[in-house]
């Protein structure tokens, strides 16, 4: 029968490739052949493959991705546990650690180190000659090449532009919602600024990205950290038992693709909390900064969707995804626009005029969603790679996130691992990573650390991660 | 003989061209003839005629400005007096002018407006071709497009430049003493958030920029306001009775074309309030931002050069020679060096790298000195013809400023006229300026006016200004 035959011949070809994968010669991330390929090797139709590979995905075992193929998502014995939620006390800390991170900013721009820490992707994977391209027009055509002080609330065409994007993710923001800051650091500092004085406390997510912190402890703010799954975010049950007995004056996270544990709050949590805030008349500033490099099908939602009461404050950025040098980013400050206007006129008056109308035309142009593509395929497949290479040459008993979006990876190592011996050993061998201790106030995470994987896949790459691999194996001896 | 000959041709010519001046045939900032067209009017040779314009410069009647030639700078009957020395309070003052000044900065970008409360020289006096040139050029050759994160301190490039031309003024700053921020007021806001603290009290000029009130108040700080004098700036004997007196923790003041009042402090006050502050270890924060406008021939000196405690907090800006647009400034913080970098980093986090590294090729190349030299000539016959027709079209008693440098001019009126209800009306006829109120938080200068000269001199602006004039004499009777 021919339907039996046809039947025979796609479980076939599943079987094989599937086989391959259990085996290992398919590794995490691999692309598997294309249609075309395989229909000329097994002499069969195009449909015959493509259901063989619908079987597989069914599985779980490949994943198809939009304009690049079909990819190994599956690896028997190579997959290390997720970390486990995170445990810090609930009590507020304040003490400073401005120095080491000075430090970091400064290893950035120096040659022949694998940077692991970098807070961004590699120039490699972004649009840069097509920026450049676009900087030269918009020099062109700009009022007096760009030389005139902006508005303070920022470019009316980047703002209706970043307006526009919203309805990704079911937010419904006008231009005039919108103020166009120095980057994300400065959206952050801006919003903490208009609803905390010193003194006061707040709440954050537990590791958290270590700027937050820096910048809570130069504001002179107390900060309650809480425990954090890597798969759904801060525990909300907690949170609320803080808020019954404390006074906080602003609840900071970041909603989609936590930096540096990854999480994404489910819809659920996001309605939750929204609805916390409200009852608590609590500001909430939602850092989204990576919301946009999503692997999924859609762009993740954002608390901001579910706010009816103007306490969330909305703060994203083209820094992650276009150029970090540009400082362009923003705040959608709901309730508190005037404040954020206010305060932005007389700390640093208006934005970069150049950068902020050049990034409004890249998108205006539709070079920003081809370019986003690219990025999160890239960034897809660098995840898998890693995690892949980190199964392979990390201790066993290794632990490490699986990022759904966003190119963090938050790695937890037996607690007898001395992670700071090990970036003082890395370091002198020309890798970098961040170490866990710098993403809490508290005596946390030493046996942790943070990897970017925002640099491209390499041979120097792999090299670093089994270099680092040995080192972290000879201190756990 | 031959020499009373020539005595005779020399004092003729140049009697005959005084009665001009006195006459109001040559008028303030005219341009007089070139030296070779007189030359053959009056059949004598160079040397007659330059001896000539020798005696009349000598006189204070013209002046010679290099590359462009001889100018008049007297006008018998049309100068105005200086304004006298202001008599604020001595009592530390704490309340909000916010809006006024948010609505300023949102006319700044409407058309159909004559805007004399412009704080930047028009376009059309910026070498907005060459920048956008020199934008090109550096995208080209630098790493990355110019997307990765710059350093917190800043481009090296950009502040080897800038302490280059520390020299021009008896200042020897290296590139490791300046810190570049996001604009002049950037910078203003990292230093006093470094030296004061909520509650704190602060010295400054009186009149005084409004930036800085804004600043103070959105600071949480009390501002004391001393008199000030239109040629030598602020009263050092009553800054020293308050410094007996009262607890300050900052002194603010702009050294160089004071804004609004145009003053220039003298060396001998810079000395000596560099040893005030030095006694009582109060640091300074001197915002020189318009220190490169000067009409003499020497760039004034600065208080930061007398300063060998590292008490002088020394802050400029690209903003009002080259492009506000691009938000470039820095300060030479002396001994607040290190608080001032962590500061930047937690607020905002670097500078925008393209907008930095294309002024540091712009000065590198020259282009910056080549600019500067016409900008100041514009500028000084722009204050010329300004002066001058105030001079006619203003009440007789009013009172007006004679600034050595920057585009600002302070007028006093008669204390009868209603500044504020002139405003309105001149709003209404496309006619903008800055009111005297905004420059104080005490009661005062209700019957003042800054005017910039920032905009090209034009039909259109001697019309205003004539209307300017017939609207205050319409509310003085």
């Amino acid at each position: 029968m021919k339907n039996t035959s046809k039947t025979f011949l796609y479980n076939n070809i599943a079987s094989a490739i599937e086989e391959q994968i259990n085996s290992g010669v398919l590794k995490l991330g691999d692309k598997l052949p294309s249609v075309r390929i395989l229909k000329k090797e097994y002499g069969v139709s195009v449909s015959t493959i493509l259901e063989a590979y619908y079987r597989l995905e069914a599985k779980s075992l490949i994943e198809s991705r939009p304009r690049s193929g079909y990819y190994v998502i599956f690896s028997k014995d190579k997959l290390l546990k997720s970390p486990e939620k995170t445990a810090p006390n609930s009590k507020a800390s304040h003490k400073s650690k401005a120095e080491i991170i000075i430090d970091f900013y400064q290893t950035i721009n120096e040659k022949d180190i694998v940077n692991f820490s970098l807070g961004v992707p590699a120039p490699e994977l972004l649009p840069v000659a097509k920026l450049s391209k676009t900087m030269h027009e918009t020099i062109i055509h700009l009022k007096a090449g760009g030389t005139y002080y902006d508005t303070i609330q920022g470019s009316e065409n980047l703002r209706r532009q970043i307006a526009q994007r919203t309805l990704l993710w079911g937010g419904n923001l006008k231009e005039e919602d919108i103020v166009i800051t120095a980057g994300c650091t400065n959206a952050l500092s801006l919003s903490l600024m208009v609803v905390t004085n010193p003194g006061d406390t707040i709440v954050v997510e537990s590791p958290v990205f270590f700027g937050i912190l820096q910048l809570a402890n130069t504001l002179g703010l107390r900060v309650i950290e809480l425990p954090t799954e890597s798969s759904s975010g801060m525990d909300l049950n907690v949170l609320k038992k803080v808020l019954r007995k404390q006074d906080v004056k602003a609840i900071v996270l970041i909603s989609n693709f936590n930096n540096p544990l990854g999480s994404i709050m489910p819809d659920s949590h996001k309605k939750e909390i929204v609805k916390i805030i409200k009852e608590y008349q609590i500001p909430l500033i939602e850092d989204d900064i990576c919301g946009e490099i999503y692997y999924g099908k859609n762009r993740p939602s954002t608390c901001k969707s579910f706010d009816d009461s103007g306490l969330v404050m909305w703060v994203g950025s083209f820094s992650k995804t276009l150029a970090g040098g540009y400082r362009v980013g923003w705040v959608a400050p709901g309730r508190f626009l005037k404040e954020i206007l206010r305060l932005k006129l007389c700390l640093s008056s208006s934005t970069t005029t150049i950068t902020q109308e050049t990034i409004a035309n890249f998108l205006m142009k539709g070079r920003y969603d081809y370019h986003l593509r690219k990025l999160r395929q890239t960034l897809h497949a660098n995840s898998l790679k890693y995690i892949t290479t980190i199964g392979e040459y990390f201790p066993k008993d290794t632990r490490v996130t699986k990022p759904q979006g966003s190119f963090l990876l938050w790695v937890e190592l037996n607690p007898k691992i001395n992670v700071k011996e090990v970036f003082n050993k890395a370091k002198e061998k020309g890798v970098v990573f961040s170490p866990g201790t710098i993403f809490t106030l508290q005596n946390q995470y030493q046996n942790c650390m943070r990897l970017s994987y925002g640099l491209p896949w390499s041979i120097e790459v792999e090299k670093a991660l089994k270099q680092l691999g040995k080192l972290l194996k000879n201190s756990s001896l």
